[in-house]
């Protein structure tokens, strides 16, 4: 179970609030790359952890950490939202200037659905949607995932970071930058610990090999059409990363037959012309 | 642009149709772990490719190719409804049998929207989002989310693989079990192009460090209460992956303040009670 | 304004209630092809109607029937909920054999959010989507987005009455597959009123077609790649439906460049090796 | 069924068009606080209404109602939509000076896909969910749902009151506003006719109250650390509002195991190393 | 800031495990009525509360209790994927029998995409949605919405308790079940607090009530045709229960105009026809 | 499968970049009249295809020309990214102008989420959903479905065209309305293949007439009170279009009885005054 203490996990300061920069940090709070997104994946993993205790115990407590960065981007929202700067007060309908700036710029659901404060939607005001919880129930599969969610929330906050001038919200970009590297490096370091990409590759490692048709495991499949020329890279030759194989490239052509289905069925209420049409062959271009 | 030429990447075959696992197969067409994903991930990233030229044609190459693998998965779900299984042959409602099977434990959309056929949807039924759609514009980033991809994906493949008997469908998956060893690979492949470890992280590798709160850039912060025991590992000693700290374990301790919003805004409308209450200070618990 | 007498359009009866009938019923209420969706569509289209007014009374006219076929169909689902067949009375954890039929075969959530009643969703419970509202503010659009709906929603009927042995639920599906073709011939009729294909097409019919890039108006673009064959048809040759034109077919090559976008923004924090890569060109494939 | 007369339920006058406004509007159709979810919320509680009959006939009265406000609103749009303040004719592109304003701080789909009308959207432009319409088929429920979806929606109107100067606009609000008034006493009424808070709590009252824990059944459960201040008042001592029991207040502490789960089904391709790995304990943090 | 301590707030036990109750208990998770919405819910309220600081501090600490319901279910889903109740193991396709399970009857992403454990979405697979998160910035409307969440809340907890035998479950539900009954009467008590229906009415009562029309704002408006008849109750007659005024019913007339739209801006590029044709009126019907 | 050569089916320009432009160009890449939809609509329909084998292709060809649409879009958008117009280079926060230019009216997930390129979603950031690839099984319905894609989207296209200036730009925008002009004919001109009104009324056309309730097939509806007036048209009298009955105008009457439904299951948990309280009829109104 959970406990709270009221305060911040980093401290919280706005010197002049900006209503568009309080609508661009809900993409922080509940856009793909957010907040809420990593509280409830490291969560969900850790409620669903099998094996190793220790990987639920990290997952519980990084999860648990990220509740607290909600806290933290909802409160700076909320503030960005108190007072109006100077340059926002010619007023487009007489209403309070910083009404106006929210209407101008920020989003409008922050004024009109919660009355100056954070929503559980992105930067849009798309609302969080709990698809985006990954929790596969294989340990490399998920650390990938939350290298991502770290990596892309780190540009994120990298980008939010150029987007303000304001002291307190850089301080506050500072911490969750940096917190945002360490938390990168904490899923690679479970990959090390899993012996790295042969200790972890192919992912699912407990699918017996042999069952996959191993004649295209390593092949770079090339679909240029013909005069294109392809990338060659490191992944075009040389062993494979997991050290089962030599990667190739192959200019792929189809291995398969051109499907041809079966009629449809009465019941499913085709027109009648699909069922009783003879099949015209197509003729060929000149 | 794009061409096509009629045929399946590889050969798709059912021996006996089977609408349950034609519903469990929608996962791998528009659930979040599936080609419809993967396809347009990979061709958005393309699309906004800016930097060496070669990632952009990888990325358009792949992405193609996986329009190809939606295109057999559509194929085996329709194949799959069309004649039903004897053991299924006890109607209801005196319906046709196999319209009996897709009501009970297939997707009755399959029937009722498609009239036997795929839906740009998941198991449940649930359409595909362009949410999952992740196209960073950072390369490192986007490659992780790649591996992520893969990895759910070859998990969610070998986990299909275990629902069915039938030669044909077995054939097919581990032609596309083999395609994701492969494109585990190939993402990864380029981490390794690009230095690894040290040569990427933290992602994105072009924000200035001095910048972010190096304190706690490689801290491992322990959220659980007095009494609990922190996870040890790779990740709470010894170097950092990027080669640039040592990381530490850290029982975190509130940084910031008890968050004190000001009062509503007039505008707002909340009660009249919120804003004309006294502050009562919370009381000691005996 | 609207007004409600409280009886319903056409009579409901549920000889045998059957909760996966009640499951599948609800696809015709909040699916794409579903009640929920005309209804809100022919509203739509007649609140934001400009022009002839006769036809937003049209709209009006029958956006209010379609209110009383959601009506019909939500008692359709609360009467198939109500006692149970006797062939589901064996039960699984002691309960209700009714609610056991829900839970094995119905939508779960007839029975846990509702009580046993209907929901806003589909027969997968994905709930109705307000985004499948067309309503363009162009006239034969709309009316083109109507036909679909009718038609879609006719086959959805159709298959429907191929669900049910009940004579009731048999004699409601006549009623509602016979207004959906009044209503997919309502709205052809209005493109007849028009003037038919000469008098609306291409829609919008009043941007100046001098300004579209005529040499590829009538052409059917043949993207396959060499070796095979182009369907032909009435797309092929012979006049265009507008009478403006003449149907060609094209082998289509590409007609633009090759995309070189600008290297990243230094403010979007890409990778480094994004900016600072050479470019390398791709290599021809032996 | 219904009906329709073609007039407004109140008059909607705009005497300067504002589409910054008309993009504010579209939170009162489509946003949760909405018209189309009460109109949907109170007809689908009423179709699917089991009990004394004259709360299905209120609710039904009452969502008929809804639909009415629903067209005053999307005229409203349509309206604002109409002739461009002379404040917003300079053209950035050249273009019609309602376009740009629309485009410049409006909904850009208001033009871009409805032609200058309403859609079934929120003022973000998130398409209405059918997930809102609740319909619980427990009347007390019920009740408070639309008390709730009447006071949210009355603080929206009251928001929307303060953004426009507009004599018509505001004159409309005055309107709905006060019926917002009205609808909020009348679900409450219904819990006054149904006894009040000893009438109907706990929801559902049919449950039987020996089954639940009675134990925790009116506990403050307090999860602050150690060294917080729980907050006070009518929800920590005295008689409980149902007038079964005595609120208390109680420092939560876990009454519930660690989880353990079982390892890794084979079937479910987990990692390898969850399956094997030797649980290492948890070290004490120094 | 947040903390855990591993253990879980109540004992989960599972006696006899149970997919198709595993996919019943997404609805508590991850539905309308779960646990994730009510522990975002009372965050965002708290992390935007303005006005007395205990409402803020109790906000926050049921929030946090409710992260620790997550926890508990998404345990109790996990368990009821161990192990297979002997009477579904006759397998369709020669796979595990607890496989076999999931598929016929319970959540296969449960199986597919989570490797048997929980997912953050609802009981037919619907993703959570932040949209639900209600949190307005008026605490008596966030009262009423905590109340519906809490009342739907135990509804579903009751509904679930009837699907199940299993002892272990059953007490789950019973904790589950008082802390609803708790926390509906403590946010009904905050109302106390605030002077209950007099001193919260109407919501929000910080909107001077005489902007609103008064004419129609404790009228019951009857929609019905001519012929039917009204239903009466203590919202057709006697003192409002704000004390502000007396209820009426009134049979509704409109009180506005025909709307008569300007016509399709050139711009908006409706059909010629709608910007040509002369207004036809509507003819009498005979 | 699929193939690419790696340029643009049709040349795209962009002489003035306008960050603006690229947020409204969204909506024809991931909106519901976007591209994205009938890529995967016209794909969707080529894999279901079951009859005469040259609509398969037809459609296989056409889709795939649709993806190259994509990619000029996407191509489009991120070079309306490059490069700020000079009216533009005031700065709020000392940042780049165009960060600047992308967070004032432009959509800031493009910067924010995607570094400067094209997302999967519509112009106010709603992601594409799958829903809206409309593959009903009948050959008709989905030509309807594809002339409503193609009329939408080219008033979308035309609309576009008027929101630039920019040269480059509205040559794209002729390519693609042009293209827009073939395809409603193209699939119109597979109605007329198909015998016209008379060879596919009413879709679908292979559901026996007589099971329909001939007696309402061709009555126009209105469902005006007392005292208004019906529209008249085509659609009111006249053969039908399917050339098998007579329009007919009716004001219909309820022609169903006033639903009762059963109280309410003791396993559903209504309140108790639900299953007790005796019915009380309504009163007249006086």
């Amino acid at each position: 179970m959970f406990y709270y203490d009221g305060k911040l996990q980093y401290q919280v300061r706005v010197d002049t609030p900006d209503p568009r920069f309080a609508r661009a940090l809900q993409q922080a709070i509940g856009g793909v790359e957010g907040e809420i997104r990593v509280m409830m994946q490291y969560l969900f993993q850790a409620f669903g952890a099998r094996g190793p205790k220790k990987y639920r115990d990290m997952l519980l407590s990084t999860g648990t950490e990220e509740i607290g960065h909600i806290e933290m981007l909802a409160t700076a929202v909320a503030m960005n939202l108190e007072g109006a700067p100077s340059s926002l007060q010619e007023s487009v309908a007489g209403a309070n200037p910083l009404v106006e700036a929210v209407m101008g710029g920020g989003d409008p659901r922050q004024y009109l659905s919660a009355g100056m404060a954070a929503l559980a939607a992105d930067a849009n005001g798309v609302p969080f949607s709990g698809s985006h919880v990954y929790a596969s129930g294989n340990l490399a599969a998920d650390m990938y995932a939350n290298v991502t969610a770290e990596a892309t929330g780190r540009a994120l906050a990298c980008r939010l970071f150029e987007l303000t001038d304001d002291p307190g919200m850089k301080d506050m970009l500072r911490f969750l930058i940096a917190r945002d590297t360490m938390h990168q490096q904490q899923w690679l370091a479970v990959i090390e610990e899993l012996g790295g990409h042969q200790g972890t590759l192919p992912i699912p490692n407990s699918f017996p090999v042999e069952q996959e048709l191993r004649d295209v495991s390593y092949d770079y499949f090339f679909t240029g059409v013909e005069g294109t020329q392809p990338p060659m890279g490191r992944f075009t030759e040389g062993p494979s990363l997991d050290g089962l194989g030599e990667f190739r490239i192959r200019a792929v052509q189809p291995m398969g037959q051109e499907p041809k289905l079966a009629p449809p069925l009465p019941e499913a209420y085709a027109e009648q012309q699909q069922m009783t049409q003879p099949v015209i062959e197509n003729t060929t271009l000149t």
